[in-house]
C-alpha cells in the first residue's frame, strides 16, 4: 500500500516517542529527529510505511545504543494480556462460535498497541472491545478453507496481543499452524523472544519473517518465511502494519485488525476503531502490476 | 522560545489539514507536503514554530493559489461567536468582578482555534469553560498596572476569539486600547478583515502586527506595530502562537491563553487545557542574550 500522507506526523511523531524511551539526552532525541526528517524527504522512495518507520526506529537504536526501546511496554503488554487469560477463557467457554469469537479475541488484542494508544487499561475495556462485531467478516470464507487447509500462516502483530492469539491458534489445532514474528524489535512488534515469552512455542511453529519493519514486506523477507507464506493453506495476517506491507500482494489472504487510524479505516470502507476480519484476493490491477 | 521536537510532527500535521483545504488534488497535496518536510528539515534555523507554520503554510498559498484556505472556518467561526455574544452579555452581567471573567472570556474565546479542535460544539461547552478558573491568574499585577495606565495593546489570535476580545476591551474603555491583527491569512488567526467582521474597530484602533506569522515574531513586525508595543503601558499576549514567539522578550507582557498542547502546559507549569493570564518579566537569562 502506498504511503498516505497523513503517515508522515504520524512516523515523525511515533519516532520521537521511541527516541524518549530509548533515552533521556535532549540532544540525541533532537540528532534522531533530524534524522527521521531526512527520511521521511524520501519518503516516496520506500514501499509503505512500515518500511519508513523500519528505517527511522533503525536510527533510534544506533545514535542510543538501545536494541529493543519498547522492551519495557512488551514485557509490561505481554504480563497485561497473561493476567487476562483467564477472564478470556471463561468468555469463550459461554459462546457457541468458538472460532467467530477466537477471531475476535485474536483481533481484540490489538488493542494492547502501546505504539499508538499508551495508557490503555485492558481489563475496564476488554469486554466490551470484545462484543464488539466485526464490521466486515468473512468468517464463512475461512471456514470453507479450514475444511480441506493442512497448514496455516499467522503473520503476528504486537507483543501482549500474541497472547490473545493463543485463543485462535487453540481453535486451528487440527492443522500446522505457523506464526511469523518480526526478525529484530521494532516499536512494540512481537519478536521471537517475546513469542516465546508469550507462551506461543507450545502451540505454533514460530519462525521469523526475516524482515524488521513493523509489516511484513515479502521483498525484504527471507526464504523461509515466503516458502511457509506461498505454501501455507491459509495466511493471516493480523494489524494494520501487515495489511500495509500486504495489502496489494499476490495470493489471498485474511486480514484480521482493529481500524486505528481514519486513512486505514478509510481505505476498509469501515469506521475508525472498527475491527474487520477481511478475505482478499489479489485485485486485478494489482495482477497486472 | 525554541522549535520543540514535538511541533515537528505537530506543524507537518496542521499544514496537511491546511492544503487539503485550500484543494483536492492530492498532487498538489503530496507537493506541499514534499516542500514542508523540506522546511522542518531546516527547522533549527527558526527562532520559533510560529515561524516555520508561517513558511509551510507559504507553500500551500503559492501552490494553490488560495490566499486565504481557513476563510471558510474564520467566517463560520465569528458567526458562532457573535450567536454566542447575547450569553457572554448575561455571564458578565451576574458576575461581580467584571475583570476577572472579562478576562475569563477573552481567553475561553481561544476554544474557538479550529487548527487544534477542528469540531467544537461551542454552546454546549462554553459555561464549563467558562467557569474553569486561571490556574496561573496575576490578574492583581494588571489591576495595579491599569490604575495608571493610558495604552493598552492587546495583540489577538484567532477569528471568533476577537469577538470573545470585545467584552476584555469593553472594560478597558478608560484606555487607549489597541488591537494588533497577522498581517496576512494564516491558518485560523485573525487579520484585519476578521477584525472588522468581529465589529473590532468600534471600540480598539486595528493594527497589524506587519508580521504575517501565526504569532508576533518581533524581528518581522513592522515599525508601527513595534512602536505601540514599546509605548504601551500594558501589552496582552494572546494564545499559544503569540507566547511561543514572545515569551523571551525584553518587556513585561501579560500572557492569556488556555495551554492546549502538553508542551506549552509544562513549560507553564500547568496541566492541558489550563487557562492562564501570567504576567511574564524579562527573565535574567534572556537580558543577558
Amino acid at each position: 500500500m502506498e504511503t498516505f500522507l497523513d503517515c508522515l506526523p504520524c512516523v515523525l511523531g511515533q519516532v520521537l516517542e521511541a527516541s524518549r524511551m530509548a533515552t533521556d539526552d535532549a540532544e540525541i532525541q533532537a540528532k534522531i529527529m533530524e534524522k527521521a526528517v531526512a527520511i521521511l524527504a524520501d519518503y516516496k522512495q520506500y514501499s509503505c510505511s512500515p518500511a519508513i518507520v523500519r528505517d527511522m526506529h533503525q536510527v533510534v537504536k544506533q545514535l542510543t545504543g538501545v536494541s529493543d526501546p519498547y522492551s519495557a511496554i512488551k514485557a509490561r503488554d505481554i504480563r497485561a494480556a497473561k493476567k487476562a487469560e483467564p477472564f478470556l477463557t471463561h468468555f469463550l467457554e459461554q459462546k457457541q462460535d468458538k472460532l467467530y469469537w477466537a477471531l475476535k479475541i485474536a483481533a481484540t488484542g490489538n488493542i494492547l498497541d502501546s505504539a499508538i494508544c499508551q495508557n490503555v487499561d485492558i481489563e475496564a475495556g476488554l469486554e466490551t472491545e470484545l462484543n464488539k462485531a466485526f464490521s466486515v467478516c468473512d468468517i464463512g470464507v475461512l471456514q470453507d478453507a479450514l475444511a480441506t487447509a493442512k497448514q496455516i500462516l499467522i503473520i503476528g502483530d504486537n507483543a501482549g496481543e500474541t497472547v490473545f492469539d493463543r485463543f485462535l491458534i487453540k481453535q486451528l489445532a487440527a492443522l500446522h499452524v505457523v506464526y511469523a514474528v518480526r526478525s529484530e524489535p521494532i516499536i512494540n512488534d512481537a519478536t521471537m523472544q517475546d513469542a516465546l515469552d508469550s507462551g506461543l512455542h507450545d502451540l505454533a511453529e514460530v519462525i521469523s519473517t526475516g524482515c524488521g519493519a513493523p509489516g511484513a514486506i515479502l521483498a525484504e523477507c527471507s526464504p523461509a518465511f515466503l516458502s511457509a507464506f506461498e505454501s501455507s493453506d491459509i495466511v493471516i495476517s493480523k494489524g494494520q502494519g501487515n495489511f500495509e506491507a500486504l495489502s496489494d500482494c499476490q495470493r489471498p489472504l485474511f486480514f484480521i485488525l482493529k481500524a486505528k487510524c481514519t486513512m486505514i479505516a478509510a481505505r476498509l470502507s469501515v469506521s475508525l476503531n472498527d475491527y474487520v476480519c477481511l478475505y482478499a484476493t489479489p485485485s486485478a490491477e494489482a495482477s497486472d502490476d
